[in-house]
């Protein structure tokens, strides 16, 4: 059956080929890197799509929400890291969880640390999150006393292990070069080696190393000198990472179809049932003309996915339902009001949050739906 | 009980006294004005919200998708408009509509007409949607010979019942002058009455105008020279509309509650669990700041809702899960990891979408999840 004919309203699409591969070639780096291998589950927020992954022999995972936690913890995960800093307010949650699997979490306070463990009764893992420049949150890494501080501190409380430090350098999302990248990689690796030295100097007996981020990893031959990694996006890519040179086009695993409801051939524009609450808000600028932003690129769908990106085809403006796409005059006479249009998006983690159901481009259906 | 101490997650938080006043103000103006009242539900998406308004008589609605539609439908609501134009792919769950309730679609093509109409075995109601200057969608209102010919194929249909022209001004987000966006009120009003002699003149007997958009029905002090009104986003307003000048602060009548997860007093900030996933990525220029985007106001959360808006404290930054606030020192003196930080959103009909739990200032918890 084509997959096309099963899509009604806006709806992820995949190519599971394409997720495969890229899955393969990630986790080959990792393990002849000799790392542990914990990607981030927010991009894909699919226990189907973690079968495919499981059946790789995946056992770590990262999750970005202590609801995500509940949602693949029950689908049978057992080592569940929360990359986010420690949300005290869902502790009854947090306190189930550590009775289920192995739970890890953030935490960036001594404070908090208290908090935690004087409110559990099981041992979870603890990582610090450093924070390398990207000045999102973390304790500054030119901070050392501090977070050695912080690692004796909960390294002393009965229901917190300490892990290491874990740290997301989000700054290499404005990094173009790919060489820069991969320098900023070897940089950081390095400066954190040191830290774990200040750190081990003052008590713990081990401090492990987690780094992050798709345009990072990808970057790099390898990943020696840390001991986990933890890239996401990697598994669908999207227009944004393309633009990076995280990937080549033909690893983009993932789009929007989405229905179109009005044709304006005078503008050269389609409008399509896909909007800010399909899309995101996100943009890009535009990478061939300036000035412009353009919130996904516009292809026609095809039995096997999607046709080549034109870069002259894209959404020029989204709102809460609408998208415009601005389209090439080939795809203008493509597509009539009843078809589907497929949108390669800025940043696919945030479409997939945003959508609840997807489709493969073997028409199996599953949901994005995990609340 | 204090309605803090029952958020956990990002959840919407109304004060429902200003809610209810921001109705009454409209739905008052819209009678004297002698037009049907049909406020745009996207806004809320909450069945436990309209009954505070059908107990104010209201009895027609618009949403924006069939199944906002459907979800209304199943809670009574009788006369609904789905003001965006109709999307063939789910013609299922019209047909199923158009048993239930007094269905209005929109179309802008005679094709889609022919093709809507030979798929329904039930009268519904049609509007032309009318491009009034925005640059959406809709039919170019001086292609008056474009409409008037869709209006009489239309009206020719045994299933479709041509209903008038209907349009959305967007440009008035863009008009910072009240008096600026009054006028375009009046004139597009002129305008729309001239097409309508225009269509009344080809063969149809009757033809009604219906207006939107909250920014200019919040300008004028009347709504003559239309048939039907159907703003949206006045029940909660937000930071865009009052910095359009559309409602005073004491009129917006929602917040995100968000988590505070982390606290970085050198940096004057702090991290709340509330990101682009919550708030959406929508920007805003910072109104003070320039240069400066703003993704919401953050403000210390009360018993009775938020503190008022101090226009130093907002949220500089936002990732998937993440909101990064840069705060006042006195609100960095108040706020402490665990607690809550409420967030007046730039457009919190994203906000609302995004969400998927809201509560009342006198803790009445309601869902906003109608998929």
């Amino acid at each position: 059956m084509d997959w096309r004919s099963q899509v009604y309203r806006p709806a992820l699409v995949v190519q599971p080929e394409r997720v495969k591969k890229n899955f393969n070639r990630m986790q080959e780096k990792a393990l002849s890197s000799g790392v542990v291998f914990r990607p981030h589950f927010k991009t894909h927020q699919s226990a189907f799509v973690g079968e495919w992954f499981k059946s790789r022999g995946l056992e770590h995972i990262t999750v970005s929400s202590v609801r995500m936690a509940l949602y693949f913890a029950s689908h049978g995960w057992k080592d569940i890291t929360i990359a986010f800093p420690v949300n005290l307010r869902e502790i009854e949650d947090i306190r189930d969880l550590s009775k289920r699997v192995q739970l890890n979490l953030l935490l960036l306070s001594g404070e908090a640390a208290e908090e935690l463990n004087s409110r559990l009764d099981r041992k979870v893992g603890i990582w610090i999150k450093v924070d390398v420049g990207y000045g999102r949150t973390g304790i500054p890494w030119n901070e050392e006393d501090r977070i050695a501080d912080l690692a004796r501190t909960v390294d002393a409380l009965p229901n917190l292990e300490f892990r290491g430090l874990l740290t997301h350098a989000g700054q290499t999302y404005h990094m173009h070069d790919r060489e820069e990248r991969a320098a900023l990689f070897t940089q950081i690796t390095e400066g954190l080696n040191r830290l774990r030295n200040h750190v081990l100097a003052s008590g713990p007996k081990s401090c492990l190393l987690s780094v992050g981020d798709t345009p990072g990893t990808t970057a790099v031959p390898d990943f020696k000198g840390v001991d986990e990694v933890r890239p996401g996006n990697f598994v669908y890519f999207d227009a944004q990472q393309w633009h990076l040179g995280s990937c080549e086009e033909e690893d983009i695993a993932a789009a929007v179809a989405c229905p179109v409801v009005a044709v304006h051939p005078q503008r050269s524009e389609i409008v399509v049932y896909g909007g800010a609450v399909h899309l995101s808000a996100q943009a890009e600028p535009h990478p061939r003309h300036a000035g412009v932003s353009m919130y996904g690129y516009a292809a026609a769908c095809t039995p096997d996915g999607w046709d080549r990106i034109d870069p002259d085809s894209y959404i020029r403006s989204v709102s809460q339902e609408h998208g415009v796409a601005r389209v090439s005059s080939e795809l203008l006479e493509r597509v009539k009001v009843g078809d589907l249009l497929c949108v390669i998006p800025v940043h696919s983690c945030l479409a997939v949050d945003l959508l609840d159901t997807a489709i493969t481009t073997d028409s199996q259906l599953f949901s994005l739906d995990f609340s």
